[in-house]
């Protein structure tokens, strides 16, 4: 088989890459190592940045997502009860978009099945060749066969786990690391969220989160111990848990019922270094990690996706190959920003094992004059609803 | 002896409330372990912000500092070799004034000295009685006699090393503190300083600082290790490790010559609560410390002399003790965010021994997001210039 853009991983990167470069007429194949339905369980986060949703309307696939996302144009942030709003369009002119990851990536599975776009699922084995070179190619396994992609370029939008990172040699790879000490207890309910903006509470007995997917689908966390597992919490040790913690205006309020999911996620930031060898470009998870607060993940993956879409494009129309050579540098100017803005708001809002007497008051310090400063608060606001790619 | 204040502490915190107080017609008595000469002696910062130098002309000695001293409408901020400007004048609308702190403190001796303040020099043995009560009052030795001064109150600005801190009693009493793992060589030179403005330099090998005093007196500084000793750094390897560290432009301008001062500082975060203990109130060091990056050490002073000033005023003249009574809370409200941003400040901008690679890319992110973003540098410059009283 051949095409111009080999894609390992049928994720939203992937997928979003795909149909992007269709509708240029640039071609692709797209290899998925699970299900389509496997892909459409996972859990993620549905907090996206404008400039991820114009991707999805260049894409073509933002017409269910303009009808049915929330528009939220602001949050709440809280400390010890004492809670204050952060106003995104009064400060940026922007906002954010919740819509679920699942509906994103359905929307784009409905339009690349609709327009005839390859996607091979249940592959396994995958590996990259000659990335270096001007031939590269791509085999895997798929129903016992060994198959091969013969292509221009290999876009790894595989994940933190996927092969495409550790294809790029480890005397040319540099990777940052930081892991938190806690992770985040999660659950999934059938409420209405308790709050028609986010909630991010900082409290002395740790974070919490309240977010949403729809007007009856609320999204809960609270900062766990790293040795937590879901069994140790209940249901109703969750929500007792949660109101301690959130201000007591929103607690009395807050509708409780039955999780439909609940599971634990460490937090970690990540990055790796470049983000291109050769003719192989890494996008999304396969090269940054961010803590969730603050809602970067998906964010960042699409920033990827712009850039790589508009290198790609200068190159098969303009035969200009500057976008393509300054991807990492690019992508990875834009990704630090968005791990340092990750990493701040983690640090301003949990609960650090080893905090000293002192860091707590700096901690204090620091929400309180976010809660009095308007350009602190731009600064936020401008980071929340995302940075100009 | 009887007054309405007693004062320990003969520098420019001491100083400044007994002019402010005579101002208004209420009296008071400075007490000074050492000779007026020896505190003149002392090199200190001189970085002033505005609503320091309004209450200087409110206390009426700021005619010399109004002719003599240099405004900064903004600050240079390098990393690795790229500079650039955090423009005061049109972030904030406002500025810094340079006059050293040496020439605060003459003109303040002046200005009591005409109006026929009460400062004892060369006292010893002070102790604070009787705080808790109604009634207070100072002991001290003075060329080997008791002294005692019955007062309404006492105010205590005589620094880190102090009496008043020591005098609140341990069971109220909440200390927290910060050291950071480097000090700062500083030197002054008999040269015209390298930039009209302060650069503030981050480099691989450190920080390092070039500030100055006047036009033929310069001030730089740079970040050492806290096993280092004065005697170990001689003037040209001084000069050399500056030069590695600031901006090449800079560098080839610079000029040097030899010191006429050179001393080590450690760097320390320091707060202690509450700040009043009854009728005995903290001003300056004696309560707080910050890292010398971003200037405020007596600017921070400044702030609890406003707040006690305007307090002892109410009391005197309307016979309210609002002031009084919130003193503690208020003035701690405006430390805790100059504490915050002296940290930041610290932390932007030093290297650290245990700094991870992951941490010295999100250091580097957070000074490429300040030099992009206005909103960021708003943050800086209304800092640095002063939050409101």
């Amino acid at each position: 088989m051949r095409t111009q853009v080999a894609i390992i991983g049928g994720g939203p990167s992937g997928l979003l890459l795909s149909q992007l470069l269709h509708q240029r007429g640039i071609d692709s194949v797209v290899l998925e190592r699970k299900t389509r339905e496997y892909v459409l369980g996972r859990i993620r986060a549905g907090v996206l940045e404008v400039g991820f949703v114009n991707l999805m309307r260049e894409a073509g696939v933002a017409e269910r997502m303009d009808r049915e996302c929330f528009i939220h144009d602001g949050t709440v942030i809280s400390r010890d009860n004492l809670s204050f709003g952060i106003n995104f369009k009064e400060l940026t002119g922007s906002h954010v978009v919740v819509y679920g990851q699942t509906e994103v990536t359905r929307d784009l599975y409905d339009a690349r099945e609709a327009a005839g776009g390859k996607i091979v699922y249940e592959v396994d084995g995958v590996e990259i060749h000659g990335a270096d070179g001007d031939a590269p190619y791509v085999t895997y396994h798929k129903d016992g066969a060994e198959q091969r992609i013969d292509c221009d370029f290999v876009a790894g939008c595989d994940g933190f786990h996927g092969v495409s990172r550790q294809s790029i040699p480890l005397s040319v790879r540099r990777e940052y690391e930081k892991l938190y000490p806690f992770g985040w207890l999660g659950i999934l309910s059938e409420t209405p969220p308790v709050n028609d903006e986010l909630i991010y509470a900082s409290s002395e007995r740790g974070f919490a989160l309240c977010s949403m997917r729809n007007e009856n689908l609320s999204r809960y966390y609270i900062q766990c111990s790293l040795s937590d597992s879901p069994e140790d919490w209940t249901d109703a040790a969750f929500w007792e848990e949660l109101k301690r913690r959130i201000p007591e205006e929103a607690a009395e309020r807050l509708v409780t019922g039955p999780s439909v999911e609940k599971s634990i996620a460490p937090l970690r930031s990540f990055v790796t270094e470049p983000m291109r060898w050769g003719r192989l470009f890494l996008c999304g998870d396969a090269a940054h990690i961010v803590p969730p607060t603050g809602a970067k993940g998906l964010n960042t993956a699409a920033s990827d996706i712009h850039y790589l879409y508009h290198g790609l494009v200068q190159h098969y129309q303009d035969g200009e190959d500057e976008g393509i050579e300054r991807y990492s540098e690019r992508a990875l100017a834009r990704i630090w920003k968005a791990e340092r803005f990750s990493w701040w708001m983690t640090t301003l809002l949990h609960r650090f094992p080893d905090q000293s007497a002192f860091d707590l008051r700096i901690q204090a310090a620091e929400v309180a004059f976010l809660r009095e400063n308007r350009a602190a608060q731009t600064v936020l606001a401008e980071n929340y609803v995302g940075l100009p790619y």
